[in-house]
């Protein structure tokens, strides 16, 4: 059989809630019916700026909790872009946040307005990381927006419901404006991308 | 030098809060200049009233970010505790809630009333989890309340934060009706527990 581990990593600082993003997108997958692990590693060079948090999923169990190789990164800023980059699969996608990203090590890249977005569409720069989510959601293609939605609602308080599932909603509209098949491939053929 | 890999895991059904116990302990860990690693799996099983979460501390980087063998383990029911019981170190302690928990596998177990305590003397059940977190933060002896604290106040919603230090305190009250010391200890010697 062949592997469907599929890895994704989220990178920011720390009170940009890339925990919080990967523990509802974890629980969405749950739903899904995956198996999962979730992870978050940190140093003390956790307190400067830039953090990550990690989610393996697979149909089958897993056995190495941690990322491997990833298929996505979705980074929040780019002192967490520049720390986490390695270990990108050839054909994995990169997402970022056009506010806190300048500089881009890769062209399988997409640069969304996340905090822009929570801000100024939805009056609270808090949610970016829920916005992000939706966006990452949708192009992964791992998780439907329902079970996202049903995680968001059951991971923050009923008073931030309704705005976490807009930002979610939000998000994942913002990521229906690109699109990945377009994305330049990697020359590497896919057998060896699954090395 | 000697491995001082500390080993937490977390038990409890899905609403009991126990991912979110895990976080803040970790972010108290981080806090107090450990490394940290912190992880939850889930397979399907985790919609059937149990899940866990563990956290993993050391001076140095963590090679392994999974629990090994559990130095501590917090159970906030008896699913959970059957469940993950294993990988006990025979020095290990095992921690958990008079609400839900009947049966202990080991003499070395304290039951403390969390989900009561919350309930009746917090008025509100849903910090069971943080009552429980204040007696292991206590009871572990790796992290500081002013951490615990600080972090607790980090990851909840600013309008929560008084209850949700109030439970961490009450929690830290209630370890102090117990001693470690006067648990029983396991007849195996301290250099055989450490492998």
């Amino acid at each position: 059989m062949k592997d469907d581990r599929y890895e994704i990593r989220f990178g920011g600082s720390g009170g940009q809630g890339i925990i919080l993003a990967a523990v509802i997108f974890a629980e969405a997958a749950v739903y899904e019916g995956y198996h999962v692990c979730q992870t978050q590693s940190y140093g003390p060079e956790a307190r400067g700026g830039k953090s990550k948090a990690e989610v393996i999923i697979s149909q089958s169990e897993i056995d190495y909790p941690k990322v491997i190789k990833m298929d996505l990164f979705l980074a929040m800023n780019q002192a967490a872009l520049d720390a986490y980059f390695f270990d990108f699969k050839p054909n994995g996608i990169l997402i970022s946040d056009a506010t806190f990203v300048e500089q881009l090590p890769t062209s399988r890249a997409f640069v969304l307005p996340f905090t822009r977005i929570a801000r100024d569409d939805l009056g609270k720069e808090i949610v970016a990381n829920i916005v992000a989510l939706g966006a990452v959601g949708r192009l992964c293609d791992k998780v439907s927006m329902p079970a996202l939605e049903k995680a968001v609602s059951a991971k923050v308080p009923a008073k931030f419901r309704e705005l976490n599932v807009e930002a979610l909603r939000a998000g994942a509209k913002a990521a229906d404006t690109v699109d990945v098949s377009l994305l330049p491939r990697s020359i590497v053929s896919d057998e060896e991308a699954e090395v």
